[in-house]
């Protein structure tokens, strides 16, 4: 069982949070002030900075500041590994379906040729 | 900003884990006993049956005991609502993209038509 993506875990842990992933959603669409990602969460300014921090640090979101306006942008390629690992989840669980399916036929065979 | 998917972030704080995802690694390969899950993680049995909760928790394994041995199986359909965000995020960013493009397309056209 070996350990080989730590990348991944700040990843999973940042789209843990529904407040992030609209936030995400939000910003799919177009770039967006901070300003503009807080209101309609209802949460405080502060707050919605620590969860644009927690998004920025697993690389999903840039940020960019144009004199008092900060601005954030998805990054829509850090997604990737995440889709990544998820194929490779089912490839193994099919390639696992494959062989129940060889063994099977190959018993269905033995009983009945 | 709705926030319409509360059931995402128990399957995401899941994942966010490596020995949690090596977990479900080794399961989409077959049916295992706690024991032999334990084993190659080189942690303490109780840590090790705290994330196989965490994983049941979220839906991503079923357990069942026979006699003395608890058998952990990957449920593999769990991760589709993950898979399902994934696409939705891309379909939002694809249809941006798009409508910049015929945005562009149709200055050019002003300019040079």
């Amino acid at each position: 069982m070996a350990k080989q993506d730590p990348d991944l875990s700040p990843l999973f842990h940042a789209l843990a949070d529904p407040t992030r992933r609209a936030i995400l959603t939000r910003l799919a669409q177009g770039p967006a002030p901070v300003t503009d990602l807080a209101r309609p969460t209802g949460l405080s300014l502060p707050t919605v900075m620590r969860h644009l921090a927690v998004l920025e640090d697993a690389g999903l979101i840039a940020t960019a500041k144009d004199g008092r306006v900060r601005t954030c942008a998805i990054v829509p390629a850090a997604l990737d590994p995440v889709r990544t690992w998820l194929d490779d989840q089912r490839a193994l669980w099919e390639a696992r379906l494959a062989r129940l399916d060889a063994f099977v036929t190959s018993m269905m065979k033995e009983h009945d040729p």
